[in-house]
């Protein structure tokens, strides 16, 4: 059986402002290395999927830049959402294309803004679930070994306990899901050791997830089936625009993992880092022995904790001076001064210049 | 009797990087309105000093932006420091060129760097100053009222209480002039009510200064006697160069004032501020609700008791989120981020600059 891939990179990210833009959010960013954060996503499948078997699903105002950052993928393996929706109408809309081309194949949905430090071991996780998925009707997902009582992701309980696993990967039937915990809820799930985090990474044969929808959402499965006919020809924007308008606004996990029979969890442990926000990125980076991240031209005094990072074509000279736990992002026409422990408030920025028309900076 | 004024313009004034630069000190930039500080300490003259009578004491290097910034002093007027020195040489140097031109003026010598909000009052001050230093032998320097135990601030004590002064200034005796003192100290001085601000501003006649350094400097003294003859010719800057160099490197506190009889005081409220820091500019700002002072494109979240500063042609949205007690300051090619009680620290980013060769930008 053959393996596909569907990056999903339709969203807008906020959070990496003033870096992301709505032009360019996120995952088309260079934030810890050369390469943006979509395309380490298709380079760490190398041996695995070759790229005209990687779709990506994306906005369609991110069609020009998808092309130019993956310019080996197929132009017909940019599949693009006429408008926002969660996930479950975008992986309906690639199940069925993908299905068309080889009903049998076995699709890797994978979020394009994710670090994954250690691609060996991720590559291995993945064959692990592969080989659960090749069994029709599975839905395979992978879960994340928890390092800490994280409140901002999902967890999955699986079937087994962490304690007794061994070191080749291996999938197990999934329990429950759960929703953000708070956090003595948490450590709750981490002394359990049956609990693991939601990567929001999928496995599945295409037919399998296309049988999952028609039970669980079937409106979503109907307005996918119609618009099958126009695949690949002139038509399909327009056939595609009609699906997601009939399609329910929901997510793949709500809407079929939890309610689904034959779901499975491959735990791993591979340096994944989802990237949230600007902390993710200091936590990620090297720092000098006062704990400072720092990038370009910057100085120093009596600071400590502190992250200095820019994209700019004029970088000016930062000097930090008595400064703690804050973070100074330099752009062209912009310049963030965020506290270590305000990170997730930079949304609210993009907000602001949205709402007063100052959209070019937004 | 005529008035002359010197304003000492000499200073490096690192404290305000990176708005000011080894080339363009402190008393040259427009720190809170469109004229410059030097031009202020010229405007608040008017009716007092004409523009004939003003002299400006400033090191060779700053002889062209003082002859753009005040095209209405006589070039002759400009009186060049060949070397840095503490204020006792170039006081001397002034006192002996305003002697050979009127033996009996009376010279007001002005930091070109403080701030005074009420010019009136200030002029009403400086006439009883002048009024003091009219008599033969009377060295006369004004006192600022404290409002808070400063302990940045020399002092002075007189002969006579702030309890029992008139409205109408009027000149006391000095008994003596106190170092910076500590907390405690600086709270005995206000409690006392005979302690003023030390503002570094002097009046007193040509001669009666001159008088004065002949008998507690009297190698200054001959110094420039031996440069007198060189006034106004061509041979001046050499004449004055070893003059110079023949100096002590001394203040006219230390070397004259603390030692001299006939030492006056006029105290004075004014809205007198010295300006020494960033945080003296984030005091006088206009503030919002939340004790913001922004400049120009800045956006705030959630944070409060900060400054956005500018001079730059090419201003950036800068945003503060979380942020508390932050000062930014934006030029063309620097951007600093201070902790509003780090600005004494500033200097040490001029001082890393020098060090590392970065000279365009110290």
């Amino acid at each position: 059986m053959k393996l596909y891939a569907v990056i999903m990179a339709g969203g807008v990210g906020s959070r990496f402002w003033p870096r992301s833009r709505q032009h360019r959010p996120k995952q088309f960013l260079n934030v810890l290395d050369e390469a943006t954060m979509i395309q380490n996503t298709v380079s760490r499948l190398t041996g695995l999927v070759a790229p005209e078997d990687v779709y990506v699903a994306t906005h369609a105002r991110y069609a020009d830049i998808t092309q130019r950052q993956l310019p080996y993928i197929p132009p017909e393996n940019l599949l693009f959402e006429p408008i926002s929706r969660n996930t479950a109408p975008c992986i309906a809309y690639a199940a069925a294309r993908i299905h068309a081309r080889d009903p049998e194949g076995i699709m890797m949905v994978l979020p394009s803004d994710h670090i994954i430090e250690d691609v060996g071991r991720f590559q291995e996780v993945l064959r692990a679930a592969v080989a659960q998925a090749s069994t029709p009707g599975a839905l395979v997902t992978l879960g994340i070994q928890p390092t800490h009582p994280a409140t901002g992701y999902g967890y999955i309980q699986f079937d087994g306990n962490l304690a007794d696993a061994s070191d080749t990967p291996q999938a197990f039937a999934v329990k429950t899901f759960a929703e953000k915990p708070d956090l003595a809820t948490a450590e709750n799930f981490l002394d359990s050791g049956d609990f693991l985090w939601n990567s929001g990474m999928f496995i599945w044969r295409a037919d399998s997830v296309l049988k999952a929808i028609e039970e669980h959402l079937p409106d979503l499965h109907t307005a996918f089936e119609e618009a099958r006919p126009s695949f690949l020809t002139e038509n399909e924007p327009a056939a595609v625009r009609r699906a997601f308008d009939l399609s329910p606004n929901i997510s793949v996990d709500y809407g079929i993992m939890e309610k689904a029979s034959g779901v499975y969890v491959v735990p791993g442990s591979f340096g994944w880092n989802d990237v949230g926000d600007w902390k993710a990125i200091y936590d990620l980076s090297a720092k000098d022995d006062r704990q400072n991240a720092l990038e370009g031209k910057a100085i120093v005094v009596d600071s400590a904790d502190c992250m200095v990072h820019r994209d700019t074509s004029d970088e000016r000279t930062i000097a930090l001076v008595g400064m703690k736990d804050t973070f100074v992002v330099e752009t062209d026409d912009a310049i963030l001064v965020c506290h270590k422990d305000a990170t997730q408030q930079v949304k609210h920025v993009v907000e602001y210049l949205r709402a007063h028309q100052l959209d070019e900076l937004a």
